[in-house]
């Protein structure tokens, strides 16, 4: 089934309502199996909306409009589609008698809303129970146009309790997405080493999407049933955790500090940062995940060097001698949370988050007493580079983690 | 100017990406006096994207392209276009540069990259400081289509940095609109102080807008040039600044902790912050701000009991007679960055981000030995809170801070 969605309304086009209705009917259409290849947001305007229906006619088997159903001049798309197909407007009975009832037998309101009761022949009618809009779907040679109301809390009840069991009919596919999340691994050099899975995998399909600073590996399959295409699923992602192994720290919603958490958890391990660049972002995403108290005690933001040294115990000489944004500086803070306070795990960081240098970091992890250390040169603007040398830090520390347990496991 | 614009990427037709792009792009050309007649969502598909083009090019002056300018096969928009206009593609030698420093020099990783240097002959090139595709605008017959990248955060600040000057000289209506940003003062409160000027005013108008957690007031003034808006603007702000006076703490992007920032540059104060329940936020936003290193040197992360003890010197029967989320606890926190650490500010957090009492925290507060607590129930997810708290304890220390200072001063 070819779908094209059109949102109607000049506020949409003007940027004063951000449009999230096609997003949402996006991801329906894919659950049913539909194909949307087109979504497009016309203004209230009578002759470019007619051309858009009438060209979308052409192309799709069916139009699924939001808007526009209201009761004033400006609300057109009913009787818009209802001239793109020759079909007449008609009074649908049981929507003026909701009609006369919202307004209290108010003449003068129910002739000034008439509007919202008139349908195309043979329309199937949808009463809309969060608002004075109903909805309906008509059929035209095999092709089908559905009315949706603009407003998303009118829009979604209706699509979910009415309008989605009358499509389900004409559904043969179900498709899901599921994400394996990816750290430490740049786009290319996670592309080669999976390259010839992305390119031979047809359903699923494997796709490689970098989304909220997350690089991800979507996995989408399509099959007669929501089981067949889990199991699909879970087939393809086996085949890539294989290829990917320790580098997929999560799949879907998971963050890195949650991952980080899960192991921190499941090896009982307790964990420290002292933060320069980044400033406390490292302990704060930690603690963004509850239960992470068990593990996390404390933290230091060392942002001077007087702080690194009076708070933490590094040598005044490892500054003066290497620089404070220094591979020696940073292997010197881990060292200190080791001995000061004792921990099992220890996160550090130095470097330039402004200035000439920006982006230059250093990142000290100690995994029990062993301690390594990390160069990084990053790109962006201040709070980007802060942000990525956190999650970075944090995915360099999971993996030191499990390599290490791995080891002591043989 | 009638403009268009095409979003491109199948994940946008999935369902997997909500677009904000087209959105943030038709406020944008609102304020340059230019109509967007249509937008349209299409796949990374050639033929689909062609045809889009094509038909776009007879219907507007200007055609806004975001997305598809990436490395990969899919990756389609500027080869698209440059087919549609008859123009060839080639390698712009200043991204070609910028290429191969980004990738040190590594020719297998330059290689796999190198089609996001190219672009179509006499292309004028904006360079993304935030990623590795540029962008472009071209031009033909006196139609043009500009190239601008998906992620939200390489795209807006192209768009504001380099674009929009480019199109600001066909602009001929000029609409603006500024913000101002408003701390403390909840809806209904602010609502009251302001309402007859929101009532009366029509241009510019005044419209009161809740965005990113942010309470603002959206002054929008229309005019035949830019400086003349800016002026009517202006005029505007200096009445609600007199109505609201320290409850505005910036304008348009300023962020909370850019308002503390500049009074602590002010009045040259140093602070320090001692997170419990924020757990290293409120420095982590501090540090966000290029220059707080002469003002803020250090910062505790005392998550735990022990930690507050061991590393603050926070007494352990107050937590045991009060318990450890306790107004008392708070004060005392501030009380000990004061004695240990002899700072000018404080600010200490304590409180519950989960369980049978998220939501409640108290807020230690200090400026020149006076030291004040707040006490908040905040609704939401765990991070909601936590967020809401930092925002909040800067907002308050920052009046805090104003109004002795006035006091001072007499």
């Amino acid at each position: 089934m070819k779908v094209q969605i059109i949102a109607v309304g000049t506020e949409l086009l003007l940027g004063d309502t951000l449009d999230t209705n096609s997003n949402y009917l996006s991801i329906k259409m894919k659950e049913l199996g539909f194909d949307v290849y087109k979504r497009v947001v016309v203004g209230d305007n009578y002759d470019r909306l007619f051309k858009e229906i009438e060209e979308g006619l052409k192309q799709n088997d069916l139009i699924i409009t939001t808007g526009g159903l209201g009761p004033t001049e400006d609300d057109i798309t009913k009787k818009c589609c209802c001239d793109c197909l020759g079909k007449e407007m008609v009074l649908n009975e049981k929507s003026y008698a909701k009609l006369r009832n919202y307004f209290n037998e108010d003449e003068k309101a129910i002739q000034g809303n008439i509007k919202q009761c008139m349908f195309p022949e043979d329309a199937i009618v949808f009463e809309n129970f969060n608002g004075t809009a109903d909805c309906a779907m008509i059929e035209n040679n095999g092709k089908r146009i559905l009315f949706l109301p603009g407003p998303p809390a009118e829009m979604k009840p209706i699509y979910e309790n009415q309008v989605q069991q009358v499509l389900e009919q004409f559904a043969t596919d179900c498709i899901i997405s599921e994400t394996l999340n990816i750290s430490i691994l740049g786009e290319w050099d996670m592309n080669e080493r999976v390259k010839d899975i992305i390119e031979s995998s047809n359903n699923p399909t494997v796709a490689p999407y970098f989304k909220k600073d997350k690089r991800i590996l979507r996995i989408t399959a399509k099959a007669c049933d929501r089981q067949t295409a889990l199991k699909m699923i879970d087939a393809k992602k086996k085949e890539l955790r294989e290829r990917l192994g320790m580098y997929i720290f999560g799949e879907n919603d998971e963050t890195i500090e949650e991952s980080v958490y899960k192991v921190l958890k499941e090896y009982d391990l307790s964990i420290m940062t002292s933060e320069s660049i980044t400033g406390g972002m490292i302990a704060s995403k930690l603690v963004n995940v509850s239960g992470v108290s068990d593990y996390l005690k404390r933290s230091l933001v060392v942002y001077s060097n007087e702080a690194k040294v009076d708070l933490l115990g590094v040598k005044a000489e490892t500054i003066d001698t290497y620089g404070v944004v220094s591979e020696n500086v940073a292997f010197e803070m881990v060292e200190r949370m080791f001995e000061k306070f004792g921990v099992d795990c220890a996160i550090s960081t130095t470097g330039y988050a402004s200035g000439e240098n920006a982006g230059l970091v250093y990142v000290g992890l100690g995994y029990k007493n062993v301690i390594k250390t990390l160069k990084l040169q990053l790109h962006g603007e201040r709070n980007k580079i802060r942000n990525r040398v956190s999650n970075r830090a944090l995915a360099e520390l999971r993996l030191m983690i499990l390599e290490n347990v791995s080891r002591e496991t043989f």
